[in-house]
């Protein structure tokens, strides 16, 4: 049953064939099963992304096997590899060898997916808007940010044993706040321009900042499996200097990029010069021991003030629609969520901790909407809710430390559970919280400004 | 030397950030080289395909051993290995370990390139377009097929006495003409919208199809080794049976298709909708036996009729200026092109096939421009220059080859020589044959059709 023994049997062109059909059938798979349940949600008034999560569940492990990253070590479907087998005339067996082996190149498009978003998520940070509602939103990121990371880690280290490692890194799992979420929902209520909408879009830059530095230094830090001070502070250091620096280009390199830009003539100009950026930020974030998703982000923030903006994020948009997705399905498929599974009483200890990680994450960040500094009323409860879905900057939390091999299975579900939890109840609780208040109208834009 | 002792000294982490410098680091590479040589070519110019070749041969096994196939079995460069095993704190074999493991990756994004392109392909087809001219092109795109293919086979058989499977696949390659190249030096020179400019865009687009049919037969012979009638009349057929339901298709189903996409909501539905036609085209094409890549030209062909054209070719756009530029870069990089220095005199055979292959490829598409029927004057020469350059479609066909082992060393340099010498001689000869050519005003397209 050994790889080689199993290949040798097999005709290159077969083993051609058997990889471009697993190739392009798993995106197929991939592609139909995210968008009918993305579909889905919209019609329910929820945020997409939870129909691709969900997507990847039902079609992963935890469902129908069609998509299983080799890491889970379980057994793909077998009408899956009976058909592929079929049609290349090769074994079963073979088709599941070359499974695997092909695997890492739709990781490899996922990786590229959650680039882009982050990417595009830095582009569409505007700077500007942000400080303007500046000291509001700081105290309100800074108070979601901690309040949720010190409740849970030592919630997770204290009530339940965790070991101090994986609860760290699920303590920062709950930073985070989905700016795409929050600002949709706001968008969809016509809340988006109120001062409470503006606050709120300002705290979840700063949160992804944040959060981003905090998963640079988490994930670095998963090497050497030990937590000390000094690695610690001379990461932070490294990450407040990185992004510190990308700020700073935002203002000052983004002239020097148009001018490049405006000397181009070959077609295809604006997606490769943005990609070149977006390529050597990464680079250097990897290679002085950050994270390379600190260096796509960084990379849309130093090309948000680019007057070519609009037209990157354009061409940014179908990669994102395209490989993001991917990304946030694999997520779903190497989730298995039968540990979650209430009927098995062995599974009690793991539910506990899922509803304890759920309600410290709410909590805390409704409890920094009371952190608001501002003398005129506020709806405070408003402000809190909006920080409240982790989304997809949540999930890349999960997607990476998963792949660090840091968490344990029922660890793993519990953060799917919270980031899931928070973002289905998010756009429901606003509704209701919002339900009584008419909705502005547009003159609230200029004044919250 | 093996790569599991090499790679068990490594730590995970490690692994995963000599990986991530490696993608990274080899996409900026070749956006970086390829954009500075397009840029180059514009400026001379020539078609910007060119330059992407140009960059693969100087960062590949021909120059820098930047991009390296690991098929080609070279030493990659010092430098670089250097370079990042510093950053990851690993020895620069195991990051030579971890580059070839980790190339698929970025040869299926190759791939992802080459079937967005000819996807994009079909949906540029104007397929009313190309039956107001249909007589005239048909007669000039067969001759156009037919006598390079006939001539080159049989002269490689008959005088250099290759053997008649890579002679067949030579005679293929030069079957086919580059609609983005001459579409784009018409357009330059004003004479797009002429007669002669209508009828060689339509002969093209014609050239492209019998291109793709005979790719995909002799893509699927190569797995047998042997040229018997009976295989090649049953893919013939299927893959006539292919193009004919895509052309059905493209008149019939594209309405269901627009009606299905009005009704998504959630975003980024058109480009994914438009890559799940792609990807179900791409896995037929596949599972019948004949090329994906014939099935990526059928889904641009029957989604040319939609009304979201425009949106879809929008979308498609930024995957083929970041992915297809990867396939011609790769396609330069594994060629090398130290077989043909003049200097060796082992290389004069080389020389001289390449030398055969140039002529036959010029003179059998010019010939083609003489069959034009016509009792107008007509410039039959442009047309037949307008036949002329190889660029892309060519190089399909080489890098499939090269995949499929059918070529060897010398005829593969032989083949990229004619597909560069076409591709840059036909803008040249064409300003030469136009130069004493008023430009035609407007009115002239009007006439044209």
């Amino acid at each position: 049953m050994s790889a080689p023994s199993l290949l040798l049997e097999v005709g290159n062109t077969q083993i051609e064939t058997v990889e471009t059909l697993l190739q392009v059938g798993r995106y197929l798979v991939i592609f139909l099963a995210a968008r009918a349940l993305a579909e889905l949600m919209v019609r329910l008034g929820l945020p997409t992304i939870l129909g691709e999560l969900v997507a990847g569940v039902l079609i992963g492990v935890t469902g129908l096997h069609l998509i299983l990253p080799p890491a889970v070590h379980a057994e793909l479907n077998q009408g899956m590899l009976a058909l592929i087998g079929n049609c290349a005339g090769v074994s079963p067996e073979a088709v599941a060898t070359i499974y695997d082996e092909s695997f890492p190149s739709l990781e490899a498009t996922a990786k590229l997916g959650l680039y882009a978003l982050l990417f595009l998520t830095g582009l569409e940070s505007e700077l500007d808007e942000l400080m303007a509602v500046g000291r509001q939103a700081t105290t309100v990121a800074l108070t979601g940010v901690v309040l949720p990371f010190a409740l849970g880690t030592a919630g997770l280290v204290l009530l339940f044993h965790v070991p101090l490692f994986p609860a760290v890194f699920a303590g920062a799992s709950m930073t985070a706040t989905s700016i795409g979420i929050t600002a949709s929902v706001f968008g969809e209520l016509g809340f988006l321009r109120t001062r409470e909408g503006q606050t709120v879009i300002g705290a979840a830059v700063l949160d992804d900042i944040f959060g981003i530095v905090i998963l640079a230094v988490v994930v670095a830090l998963a090497a050497d499996g030990v937590l000390s001070a000094g690695p610690i502070l001379q990461l932070v250091l490294a990450a407040a200097v990185f992004v510190g620096v990308a700020l700073f280009l935002s203002r000052k390199a983004a002239p020097a990029f148009d001018w490049v830009l405006d000397r181009l003539r070959a077609p295809g100009e604006v997606v490769v010069a943005g990609f070149v950026v977006l390529g050597l930020c990464c680079f250097v974030a990897e290679a002085i021991g950050l994270e390379a998703a600190l260096g796509a982000f960084a990379a849309g923030l130093i090309l948000s003030a680019s007057k070519h903006t609009a037209a990157i994020q354009q061409s940014v948009k179908p990669l994102v629609a395209l490989f993001a997705t991917v990304f946030f399905v694999l997520i779903g498929s190497s989730l298995d969520l039968s540990v979650m599974n209430p009927l098995n009483p062995d599974n009690r200890d793991g539910l506990v901790v899922a509803l304890f990680l759920l309600v410290v994450a709410i909590a805390g960040k409704v409890a920094a909407g009371w952190s608001y500094l501002s003398k005129e009323k506020t709806n405070r409860l408003v402000v809190g809710l909006g920080m409240m879905p982790r989304g997809e900057v949540g999930l890349i939390f999960l997607g990476l430390g998963s792949q660090a091999g840091i968490l344990s299975a029922p660890l793993e579900a519990a953060i799917l559970l919270m980031v899931i939890g928070t973002t289905f109840l998010a756009p429901l609780l606003l509704r209701l919280a919002l339900s009584g208040v008419a909705a502005p109208v547009d003159g609230t834009a200029e004044q919250a400004a």
